[in-house]
C-alpha cells in the first residue's frame, strides 16, 4: 500500500464498503460522541468522516490529536446508517473505522480557525496565510485563479498567438508609475530595474517579426498601495500584434474576454454588445473613463436650462468659460429623504452641495419639488425633465463649475445612486472600450503640454495631426472597463521614428533624451518596423471580478499588505554588511 | 479589404490566381531579372514571391525598396510557369505582380544580414537582437520555446496539477547561490529579494492544503555567466506535491519529460528506463553527478592490480589513505596515436598525465602495450583487461589519488574518449536519476560539517539517523541527468521542525540561526505541515538540448550578454540621483 494513501478524501463511498483503506489529510473538526470520536478528514479535494472508539487499538492515540494535524490514518469502510447519511458529500454514504494512525504533522494552538467561518484582521490571515488559505473560500479563490489563467492561456494560442518570455532583471523604463531598481554586482553602482510591463519588448518581438505575441507577464510597479493593486508585483495578460488597426485588437480580445467571464462567471449575465466611448463621453456621461455601464444612469450637460435662470449660483456660474451644468437623472428617487441623503453624500466628498430636484404627486397632478425648481420656475423644469426623460416619482441631482472639479464626484454619485436604487444590475457583467484619449494635456498653471496617456500610442492623423494644435490630438489608445473597473488598457503604438521623436517634442522631450531614455526600441524602429498593437489586461482584477470581491489580496496566494511587507517572510529586511559591500551601497542614515 | 493584409505571406496558392491580394511582410531579397524586381516577401508564416516591372504604376517607388523594409504590397495573383514552381514553397506555385505599395517601415543599412547564413559575433547579434531574431533558425527555436512551454504546462495539468503564482519580490532565502536584492522605497534601507526559486513558497502551498502545484517559474540568481546559464532570470518547471515519497516524483514527472522529448526531439530516440545511480556510483564509474549515459564507457575501480606492484607511482600511492586507482575503459582506442592524444588532455587539465594500456595484435596472438603494462607485468594487465571487458584494439587509461582531486577530469576524459571515439551515441536523450546525495560534507581543511546540496532534505532514516555519524547520512534528495546535463533537481523535503532544527545544528546552525533565515517555513510546520516534495526542471536546459545547441542564449528572446548587460537596451545602467534619494543609498565610490 501507499505510504500516504490509497485514495483521497473525496473518493470512498458506497462500492468501498469493506475494503482497508489509507487517508492523509487534516484534523477539520472533531466531534466526541459519548466516547465515539468523529474526525472529519479534509484534504485538497474533499472530507470523509473517520472515527475511532475504544475498541480501535490506535484510541488514545487518536484522542490526542487537535485541530489542522496532519494525520494519516488505516481503516474500514463501513456504509453509514440511512439516517446518518450526508447527501451534500460525496463520501456522505460511508465512514471509516479507525485501526492505525500516525501523526505526520502536529499542530501548535491555531491563531486562526480554519473550520467555520470566523472572521480575522488581514494582518492576522497574511502573517498566518498557510492556515488562511486552508479554508474553503481561499481554495477556492485560488482554483479559479489557476483555471481562469489557464483558460486564458488556451483562448490565446486557439487565436494564433504563442506565449514568449520577456527579460525580468532589465532596464530603467520611466513609464509612468516608479521602477523597482535592482543593483548590480558584476557592475557596481549600476542598477538593473524591474519591468513595470514588458511594454518595449513586446514591441521588440514585433520589429522581430513575430506577428503575434502574449505573455502572462509578471509585472513591477513601486506605487503606493491600494486595495484593487497589489503594491509590488503583479500578473497581467500582455498581447501584441502586428499589421493591425484598433478594430482588430478589439476583434481579437472581446472573444478571450467574453470566452473567460462566461466560463467563470458563475451565471451572470455576459454583454455581448461591447460599446466604444469616447474618453470625452466617457467623462461627460459616466465621470470616469472606467464606467460601471451596469448602472443605466447617463448624465447629461442641462447648462442651457440655467444658464440666466434664477437659479444664481450655476447662472452665475455659468458666465465662466469653461463651466457647465451637469444633471444625474435618479429615476425613482423621487424623495425628499433620498435627495437629502444624496446632498450630504456630495458634501463629504468636499463639494458644497448637488442641488437636485424631485417629481411627486401633486394637487394638480405632477409637480416639481425642491429648492432649485422654485429658483428656476416650471418652463425650465420642466425642460429639464423633458430632456432628462424623467416622470413622477424620479429626481435629478444637479452639479456645476468647471468639469475637471466636479466630475470625480460626479461619477462617484452616479454610482452610489445607481446601487441605492437598485437601479445597478449586480448580476451582470457590463464592458465597454473607451476610446479616442487625448494624446496630451496642458498643465492648468504653467500651460506645458505634456503626454495624457501612453507616449508610445500612435496619434490619429499620424504627422500632420501633430502640426496643428496638440491639444485636439487624439491617440489610437483605448481602455476596456467592466463594472467600473479598468480591465484592458492598449493602443496602436507609434512604430514610426519620425512621428515619435514629433509627438515627443511636442511634450518637452528632445531627440537625446528619447535617444536616451527608449533607445532600444527607438533604434529598432530604424530597421523595418511593422505598424502593430495590443493590449494588456489585469489578470488579478479579472479573477478578482469573477471571484466577488473587491479585495485584489483575496485573489492572491501570498500577497504583501497595505505596507508592501511580507509579515510572513520578513520582507523587505536588513541586508547584511557584505550583500551591500559587494554592491559598493550604503544606507543613507534616516536623520541626514 | 483590410488595412494591411488580405492573407499572409504562407497563404496564397493556385485557388488565388486572379485575385487582387494585399500582403504585408518584410523585402527578404530583391533580385532584378532586366528590368523585373522579384521581392522574396517574408513575414512570420512564409515567403511570398512579388514582382514588378516597368508597367506597374509603382515601379519607381518599388525600385527604392532595399532588403528588410516592411512594405504592403496590392496585387494580382499569378501562376508561374511550370519551370518556375517552387515546390519546396507552399506558396511556390504563384507569384503576385504589384499594383501598389506603402513603406510601412524602412531601414537603415543593416548591421546583420537576415537573409543567408552569414554568422555574426554575439555582441552584434545581442545588440541588434530584433534583427537577429528575425533569421529562421532563430524563430525556428523561439517557436520551439514556446511550443515546449506549452506541452509541459498540458501535461503537468493532465496529472492533476494546477499552477500558482508565487511571489516574485519577496524575502531574501539564502539558499547557495546569491540573491538580487531590491531597495524598499518604503521602507528605505531594507530590502527585498528576488527568489532564487520558490522554494519556500511551494513549501508553504503544500502546508496550506493545495495537494500538487507546478509552474513555470522565474528564477533569480546573481551568478557568474556560463555558456548553459543565464545570468540573471531564468524559467524552471517548478512542482511539489503532498503525502508522497520519492518514488511518487519519479512516476509523476518522468512521463511529463519523457513526452516533451518524445515531442520535440525530432525522432531522436528517447530512453525509456531511466536508471537510479547513487551519487557514490556516478562518481565512481562517471566522474560526475551528471553522466553522460549516451555514452556507454563506465569508469571502474582497478586499485587492487595496482597495490604493491612494479609501477610504483601508483603503488605509492594506494599506501595513503583514501586513494584510488580507477580505470577509463576505452573500446576500440587501442592505438599509441589515441593514447597519448589522451595523455596530452589529462596534461591540458592539469594532471600529471594519464596511464594506459592498450592491447593490439602481437606475435603471439593478443599482446598488451603501453609503459604501465610493463611495469606491472602482464599477470596484473591480464587481470585488468579482464576486468574491464577489453580485448584486442581496445585501451584504458588510469588515474589515481584522491577521488575528488582527480574526479573531474576523469568525467571529462570520459566524455572525450566516448566522442572522439563514437562511442556516444548522438542520436539519443538518455537519462538517469542520480539518488542518495550527502546529506553533508567535511571541509578538508578544518573538518566542519556543513550541508553537502539542499539543506531542506528529509535526511533518509529521519532524526535516529542525524544522531549518528552526519557524514554517512543520505538525504531523500535526486537530480535528473541527460546527455551530460542536470536537468531536474529535487527533495523529498524535512517537514518536521525537530528534525530540520537537527539537521542544521549538525552544520553549525543554531535554532535561532534558522528561525531568523527561514523563519516563514518553520513557523509554518508547527501548524500541520503534510510530508511532500518535489523538483525543478531548467526550461532554457531542455529547450536548448531539444534545439540541438549549448549555448542558452540560442533559446532565450533577449539574452543578457556573458557580463550580465544587455547592450540593446542599456542595461544596468546609471541611476538618477532622486531614485538613489528616495532609495536612500549611496553608491560609494570605486576606490573607497
Amino acid at each position: 500500500m501507499h505510504a500516504y494513501r490509497s485514495q483521497t478524501c473525496a473518493e470512498l463511498n458506497k462500492a468501498h464498503v469493506g475494503e482497508t483503506v489509507r487517508l492523509s489529510g487534516w484534523v477539520h473538526r472533531i466531534r466526541d460522541h459519548g466516547g465515539v470520536l468523529f474526525i472529519d478528514l479534509r484534504d485538497h479535494f474533499g472530507v470523509t468522516q473517520v472515527l475511532c472508539d475504544p475498541d480501535s487499538p490506535v484510541f488514545n492515540e487518536v484522542e490526542k490529536v487537535r485541530s489542522e494535524w496532519c494525520i494519516r490514518i488505516d481503516g474500514t469502510v463501513k456504509a453509514r446508517d440511512a439516517s446518518l447519511i450526508n447527501p451534500k458529500l460525496p463520501t456522505g454514504e460511508i465512514e471509516v473505522f479507525i485501526r492505525d494512525m500516525e501523526v505526520l504533522g502536529a499542530a501548535d494552538e491555531l491563531p486562526l480557525m480554519v473550520f467555520g467561518d470566523q472572521e480575522y484582521p488581514e494582518e492576522t490571515r497574511l502573517r498566518y496565510r498557510y492556515l488562511d488559505l486552508r479554508r474553503e473560500a481561499m481554495q477556492r479563490n485560488m482554483s479559479l485563479r489557476s483555471d481562469v489563467v489557464s483558460s486564458i492561456r488556451r483562448r490565446m494560442w486557439d487565436k494564433g498567438f504563442r506565449e514568449y518570455q520577456t527579460p525580468i532583471i532589465t532596464a530603467s523604463s520611466p513609464e509612468g508609475a516608479r521602477d523597482f531598481l535592482v543593483p548590480s554586482r558584476l557592475h557596481p553602482g549600476k542598477f538593473y530595474a524591474l519591468p513595470q510591463a514588458p511594454q518595449q519588448f513586446k514591441q521588440l518581438i514585433m520589429v522581430s517579426g513575430f506577428d503575434k505575441y502574449f505573455q502572462i507577464a509578471p509585472c513591477f510597479r513601486d506605487e503606493d498601495p491600494r486595495a484593487d493593486r497589489s503594491p509590488t508585483d503583479f500578473y497581467q495578460l500582455d498581447m501584441e500584434m502586428s499589421f493591425v488597426e484598433q478594430q482588430d485588437i478589439f476583434d481579437t480580445i472581446q472573444p478571450v474576454i467574453e470566452g473567460v467571464f462566461e466560463e467563470f462567471g458563475g451565471g451572470k449575465v455576459v454583454d455581448k454588445h461591447w460599446p466604444q466611448i469616447s474618453y470625452a463621453d466617457a467623462a461627460l456621461h459616466y465621470g470616469t473613463d472606467k464606467p460601471d455601464l451596469r448602472n443605466p444612469i447617463k448624465m447629461q450637460d442641462v447648462s442651457e436650462h440655467f444658464r440666466g435662470s434664477g437659479f444664481a449660483i450655476f447662472a452665475k456660474l455659468l458666465e465662466q468659460d469653461g463651466t457647465q451644468v451637469r444633471a444625474i437623472p435618479a429615476p425613482t428617487g423621487g424623495s425628499r429623504k433620498f435627495c437629502d441623503r444624496m446632498n450630504v453624500f456630495a458634501q463629504k466628498e468636499g463639494l458644497p452641495g448637488m442641488g437636485y430636484i424631485f417629481w411627486r404627486d401633486g394637487e394638480n397632478g405632477m409637480e416639481a419639488a425642491g429648492p432649485l425648481a422654485k429658483n428656476i420656475g416650471p418652463e425650465r423644469t420642466e425642460a429639464i425633465r423633458q430632456q432628462l426623460g424623467l416622470g413622477k416619482g424620479d429626481a435629478a441631482f444637479f452639479l456645476g463649475g468647471k468639469p475637471a472639479a466636479f466630475e470625480r464626484v460626479a461619477g462617484k454619485a452616479r454610482n452610489v445612486i445607481g446601487e441605492e436604487l437598485g437601479l445597478t444590475d449586480q448580476n451582470r457583467f457590463a464592458f465597454a472600450w473607451i476610446v479616442d484619449f487625448p494624446m496630451y494635456e496642458a498643465d492648468e498653471e504653467t500651460g506645458k503640454i505634456d503626454f495624457s496617456h501612453n507616449p508610445f500610442s500612435m496619434p490619429q492623423g499620424g504627422l500632420d495631426a501633430l502640426n496643428g494644435d496638440p491639444l485636439s490630438v487624439n491617440g489610437f489608445q483605448y481602455d476596456l472597463a467592466c463594472n467600473g473597473y479598468e480591465l484592458v488598457s492598449g493602443a496602436i503604438r507609434n512604430h514610426k521614428p519620425e512621428i515619435m521623436f514629433k509627438a515627443f517634442e511636442l511634450a518637452g522631450y528632445g531627440e537625446d533624451e528619447v535617444r536616451k531614455r527608449f533607445g532600444g526600441m527607438v533604434n529598432a524602429f530604424k530597421f523595418g518596423a511593422p505598424p502593430h498593437g495590443g493590449c494588456a489586461a489585469g489578470i488579478d482584477r479579472i479573477v478578482m471580478l469573477l471571484a466577488g470581491t473587491s479585495n485584489i489580496r483575496e485573489v492572491i496566494m501570498f500577497p504583501m499588505n497595505q505596507r508592501a511587507e511580507d509579515l510572513m517572510m520578513n520582507a523587505p529586511s536588513d541586508p547584511t554588511s557584505d550583500q551591500l559591500m559587494e554592491l559598493r551601497l550604503r544606507v543613507i542614515p534616516e536623520d541626514n
